[in-house]
């Protein structure tokens, strides 16, 4: 049974419309609607629980920041970490459902009409089980790499020491991944995967940038978005592949703090041979250090 | 007596050359050279002490990675940060000196011909004073800003817990600063700066990358290059002061490790009214989060 879940609705709105707010809070709501509708007991405790949530839900992806137009397509995206939610998240999809071909939703005061809702043939869905996820790497099929990259999609920021920080450190990263991973998943990773991270994952090369979201009382908060790419320095074979599989799973988990609001959506990238960014040259006006 | 100066060298190549190698190690050695030449019991101070150096050196600064060109000119930068040092950097751009203007200079085995150096009339040279440094931010003429930016215009990066990471967060930012500033500095700041950086200063936005730099051994090391603006959450005005006056600092003592072989070049960037950076829209393609 399918326990990883990323769907992808793809939007049009039937009349062009002023820009909307950042929806990542209305689609927050939505995915909260999709469940109940499916499972008031599942919505209600998904909603009550105080550790991290079994879902992530985008903000409105596409061209909509000069505005809605009827000749645009828009996407949102929500991922699941559960079989129940999946279920939830799939029966949403069906006809009559809340994501049907043809519904119409409100999102904050933004009309839109679902076109499509995607589990596959798109690269940000899919459907995945932890255990097809742990195989290629925990049965040892897989070589695990050394290196890898992430492309943060959305501002992502962590939590660290009372403090949001906007930054993708290796310990943030996986700490983050492997909290979700043990909250969700049937079998354990042994939590010291965050000190591997943190003394033997190093922060090789990314490009990043600020991108600022609203929060709930007006202010806002940065996030980076953008790539990073990381190094073990350390070759064990058994945390390599846990750092690796871990990697995999941020497709469905996201990264960091508020990924059900939009925030933190993740997927690995694929390096180019060798592995390193390439030479962009100086980056400073002629004349500037 | 002027005890922190920035010199920039125009330099203009005899004839067209292939791309050298990056030059900050010849950089370095010619800086000790115009100490030796002007005392060589300072440089033969300077280059035993085990601790922070009294200067920087750039790396060849201009359009060098597809080659030299005589119709190009090429900037190297030093800053001195003691007064012996600032005066054998002033001796050397003298007449008969070894930056005196039409001397010619060879980079690793790159022959460069010296066209002016200058103290003032270029953005990233300048002389002042500790002293001169310190009065508008702690005789508390001027209110110190709770926002400011740093630009970092060559590879950045910093040692924490035995590793690089090449990340401006403001405990390693500051922390590197203060350290500098009291090795040299005739009054001492309170080393507590660091702390107060990492609990009160926020990385709030940045847009940097990382560009590799070659070492000694063959191997590479990331460094950071743009820019990173910082907001104190605490508003006391003395530790303000020092946060800004450190800032400014940073324009002759530059940031993190490697400051004398041409990474770390860093100055404070004006910010514009308003001081957030400004919003570009999403940056994924389009049908990506």
């Amino acid at each position: 049974m399918t326990d990883l879940l990323s769907l992808v609705l793809t939007l049009r709105p039937p009349q062009a419309a002023p820009p909307p707010p950042p929806l990542g809070r209305a689609a927050h709501a939505l995915a909260l609607e999709a469940l109940r509708r499916a499972d008031p007991a599942l919505a209600q405790s998904v909603h009550d629980s105080p550790g991290p949530k079994p879902f992530t839900a985008s903000g409105l992806i596409g061209p909509w920041h000069h505005g809605l137009l009827p000749a645009e397509t828009y996407t949102l995206r929500f991922t699941a970490l559960t079989a129940p939610v999946a279920a939830a998240f799939r029966r949403a999809a069906e006809p009559g459902g809340l994501w049907a071909s043809a519904a119409a939703l409100t999102l904050a005061e933004s009309a839109l009409r679902v076109e499509s809702a995607a589990v596959g043939g798109h690269p940000w869905a899919g459907a995945a089980t932890y255990e097809a996820l742990s195989a290629p790497w925990l049965l040892s099929r897989r070589a695990p790499e050394h290196r890898l990259a992430l492309r943060f999609a959305s501002p992502t920021t962590f939590k660290s020491a009372g403090r949001h920080v906007p930054v993708p450190l290796p310990q943030w990263v996986w700490g983050s991944l492997i909290e979700k991973w043990n909250a969700f998943a049937p079998v354990a990773l042994p939590p010291e995967a965050r000190r591997f991270a943190e003394e033997c994952l190093a922060l090789t090369a990314y490009d990043l940038r600020t991108r600022m979201t609203p929060l709930k009382d007006g202010g806002l908060r940065p996030g980076a978005v953008g790539v990073a790419r990381y190094t073990a320095l350390n070759r064990d074979r058994y945390w390599l592949s846990v750092v690796n599989l871990l990697a995999d799973f941020a497709f469905f988990a996201g990264v960091g703090v508020g990924v059900t609001m939009g925030l933190g959506q993740c997927r690995r990238e694929a390096g180019p041979p060798g592995d390193e960014p390439a030479e962009r040259g100086p980056r400073a006006a002629p004349g500037e250090p």
